[in-house]
């Protein structure tokens, strides 16, 4: 396993602050406040924007486009393909987050053409998700499963090699197939599973730390790194998952070297 | 007026956190996020999911299903129905919020027609939203009416004789009409109608307790006991409604049986 | 520079809180629980609707409109000049905040088209929003912009001889054109622009001072006050933007008297 360097880490932290890259999120309607406050606590500048008469100019500005498929519609997905398109156009990184996929057969279906004909930089999920976008059989139990398993692995790697995207699953540990190597991260809290939409704010990190790094599998490394070392560090001294979601905000803003330095958890 | 027993209520709660039952919400906009955390605070797993092509599926997941018309459009009615009728196939819990019913036509012909084609397991509103879905001209101020009355009662007593319904009118004392007394419950403070969307939590709370005991009436108290119970827990030493929303989910995440023990208020 | 007396800000708070004004948002998808939140925090009764069958009866019942385009679709738009078409046959006041315009062109248009059709009494941007609206050619970096300029400035003056409307360009200093002379407001804290959503609340606030204050400019300026003095209490001693969020509601909610003589900071 390779690991990642803190002090690269904690750079791409500041060049997200210095550039304050403009994400283009997709996403589901549960979670685009808490996503947007995530971004901007960062320091990135997110927009929200899916209507057919303007994702491709939006996608013009933006220097990673994040699609999530949460709440899904018609109209929508037309809207993720056609600011998908325009990405690819522009060489910027796509993240796609397959929310729900396996739990019902449009979710996944919608999945798996997203990924065939955008093949993401980047796509994160948990483990039932990633199988379900790969194609096995296992049944998502709701949008919350977070065990990694070998079969898990085996899906990311077969996405990987099948379209290039480098794969994150997430869970207690954080695989992230793209490389040679997989990246392993074990930040993060269990409290954390608590709170919704940190699973889409880690894609979306994905795509800021994306937008500021071309290696792909090193900047989805970093951004789970981040993710879980603000989550431990909202959840010290948390009394629950409301306190938390407000604390992993001000972690996000306050972060500083040291504490990647200190909490980083990453390689074999 | 029957008394619930602190202990079952707690009882409830553990069954809640050991069964995770997955609840289906179409709810609106404004609520998504808070009802997410509120679920996912008291143990569930929560689901969001509108969509025409997958409402079925993903009910067929599902230990309840939450119906929520506060932003509504005719694509969710259509999608709200569909959900419904695989609902009632399964036998799974239905539970209605018609918010705002009384202040548009609109919305209190979408009540209606929910009720009369879905025939709710659960309905709970305001004293106003309670008369406008029974045909009471009372005009609904908004959506954050709180008195309940002895016409309020009435029109609970008529919906439930007509539908088969468990109608909760939820105020500074909640009713809950669906057996041969009616539960009432005391629990809650004030500063909690400050905070958007705890109507909504409410109700997806219904759903929650209905999806671990199909005694809908006492399912219903004691959602409507705990609700009120970590809101009364959030509100000591809040200093605004922001806080309040914050430290309620750490309340619905940390509550204990002591807590209900101590704080449960119902009876006459 | 007329300055405003903190009386009379004081007391518009406190009309408020009385009369508890129903203000009708049609907004984005991201701020709809904030906005709400801080609607209900400062004393008033928000609605959200914007479905077609119902828009033109919820303003019925409604003191203010308040219209967002932060994340638009054909059908909203329709919407928006259905409820603003309503409201001016009523004589209520209607806000715009055009989010986003300069982003793309469907939003510039769309921001366009609302204001030459709707007149609104006011219209809340930043610099680069209300240039684009205007006509100006600057180009918008998100939705983030909040730098002020002498191009703003009669960018908004010239959208107030040629409308009517009171224009605000929000702001370190918050410029307020809509009279003889203009209100200058430097109220506020720099880490509210790392929540999202802000200023969107501040148009709320806009609207729900104009709820209760048929002097538009005036209103406006005291909403932009109330605003950044709720927004600087809750920067002080917060450790980011997940607690300044949280505290600002709590500030909305218990601002008093005192705290507004004591810090607005309007005039020259």
């Amino acid at each position: 396993m390779i690991e990642q360097d803190s002090w690269h880490t904690w750079k791409a932290v500041e060049d997200i602050r210095r550039l304050s890259p403009i994400v283009h999120n997709i996403t589901n309607y549960v979670v685009m406040n808490s996503t947007a406050n995530a971004l901007l606590a960062i320091g990135a500048s997110p927009v929200m924007a899916h209507a057919d008469e303007e994702v491709a100019d939006m996608v013009g500005i933006a220097s990673a486009l994040v699609i999530n498929i949460g709440t899904l519609s018609r109209e929508w997905i037309k809207a993720m393909h056609k600011a998908a398109e325009r990405a690819l156009e522009l060489g910027i990184p796509i993240v796609l987050d397959p929310v729900g996929a396996g739990a019902t057969g449009f979710r996944t279906a919608t999945a798996r053409g997203l990924v065939s004909s955008i093949r993401p930089a980047i796509i994160r999920g948990n483990a039932s998700e990633i199988m379900a976008v790969c194609g096995d059989q296992a049944r998502t139990k709701g949008v919350d499963s977070t065990e990694a398993s070998h079969t898990a692995v085996e899906a990311a790697r077969s996405l990987h090699e099948r379209w290039g995207s480098t794969v994150c699953i997430s869970g207690a540990t954080d695989y992230i197939i793209g490389g040679e190597e997989p990246y392993l991260v074990r930040n993060g809290h269990p409290m954390m599973t608590r709170v919704t939409g940190l699973g889409c704010t880690a894609t979306a990190l994905c795509g800021t730390f994306a937008a500021v790094n071309k290696d792909y599998p090193l900047a989805t490394a970093q951004a789970m790194a981040v993710m879980g070392i603000a989550g431990e560090m909202a959840a010290a001294g948390a009394e629950g998952p409301g306190t938390l979601q407000v604390r992993f905000l001000d972690a996000l803003y306050r972060l500083n070297g040291e504490d990647i330095a200190q909490r980083i958890r990453t390689g074999a």
